[in-house]
């Protein structure tokens, strides 16, 4: 048999902007009586991220432009809230029904650029997503190989949603020290059948799977992913974003 | 900490037309050494289903029509093959650069109607999903209980391309025994703030994170996922499909 295990690492405390978040991981997993193995990953969810990098903006802080003000009587949103949206984003791909779905300046398409008015402490303020998540997972990666010697790939995971299917789901939006697509082109199956085009969004599939442990409502914000289903690599979640002219969807 | 396992069974066989899959599935799993155990989810691949079920078809026995011809001609594919995606699709959602996306009669979007010609035996045939991948699932999870006496909801899986982001992801096609979407509407985070449109395809994320387990090259086709990341309900993967009028992207 081959056996995974997804832990999910309770007793991360409340993060705040400028809190060392590798630090508070490293000592979370060992007070936990665990440590990093070779072959373990590591998702970190945006959020702790984007808190530790201090990415949060208060409404009372933002002047609405006039086409914010439009869009968010549009769709019912508060107009400062639309704005840091509009900010975030390159694009806007849908404006329908409530829904304002953007391409962030990443490259990232999703609800709201990823802006997200839950899960912060009772300030009201907004979490954008990370500046750079690759790197937010480069430089996390970097103090875990630091502390333990040991090299560990990074996952920064955010849930959204996507067309045709109900719910969201985990994907990764930044990765480091792993390939986040498998591509089994050329390859045999177990028929010897030549695979034509399997290439397999394996990062997204380990972000899917954090969530097994992680949860939105237990909170618990990091998970490792245990027993070695990665190939070794620098990474980008660059790698997950369909180019524009290969999309049919845009 | 919180910890799921993700089990990939080794040892099934070769499936053909016919077989008694979840018996085979029982005694692959009893040969690792394993039972199954309550808040067990079982992950059986789609390809395994199909062919226990003979959805198999021979490009040979079929007769392609004009708009086939022509649609094959377009995209570079076989006619015969053409006629069998478009004998599964209920309509055609995008179809360029060589790719056909339908909807199939179940309301699944995909690619070529879900149709595979890869890890099908030397045959060459063309293999479809199961006629109604929920009555697969509850077959294997009414024969596993009534084997075991445990109660194991079953996923069947399969992977599908998405807008956006490169690269294909283990979805759920079929669901018995389990809630396939997790609602924390209304409920409050760990800071105490309402969730506001929470909705995770939780049978989505636990397929994909069968994928660590299985694998398209190592060929399982069955996982468990243990540790009890489930909510009983009877399920069906209709409830992941969006309502057309609610999907921005149709």
């Amino acid at each position: 048999m081959k056996r995974i295990e997804v832990i999910g690492i309770e007793g991360i405390p409340e993060v705040s902007p400028g809190d060392d978040l590798a630090d508070l991981i490293i000592r979370a997993v060992r007070a936990e009586g665990l440590e990093f193995l070779p072959g373990d990953i590591l998702v970190v969810t945006q959020k702790v991220v984007s808190k530790a990098e201090g990415r949060l903006v208060s409404p009372d802080e933002v002047e609405p432009s006039p086409f914010a003000v439009e869009v968010g009587r549009m769709l019912g949103k508060d107009p400062r809230v639309v704005e840091v949206i509009l900010r975030e984003a390159s694009r806007i791909v849908r404006m329908d029904s409530g829904v304002l779905i953007t391409e962030t300046k990443h490259g990232f398409i999703c609800a709201n650029s990823g802006v997200d008015a839950s899960n912060v402490s009772a300030s009201g303020r907004l979490l954008l997503l990370p500046e750079d998540p690759d790197a937010s997972a480069a430089r996390i990666r970097a103090a875990i190989m630091r502390a333990t010697g040991v090299e560990v790939p990074v996952i920064i995971s955010d849930s959204f949603g996507r067309p045709w299917r109900e719910g969201i789901v985990n994907v990764a939006i930044g990765v480091s020290g792993m390939l986040p697509i498998l591509n089994y082109r050329g390859q045999s199956d177990s028929h010897g059948v030549t695979l034509r085009v399997t290439q397999m969004a394996i990062a997204d599939e380990i972000a899917s799977a954090s969530e097994l442990a992680a949860g939105k409502v237990d909170g618990i914000p990091v998970v490792i992913i245990r027993g070695g289903c990665y190939v070794k690599g620098e990474g980008s979640a660059r790698e997950l974003l369909r180019e524009p002219g290969k999309d049919l969807f845009r």
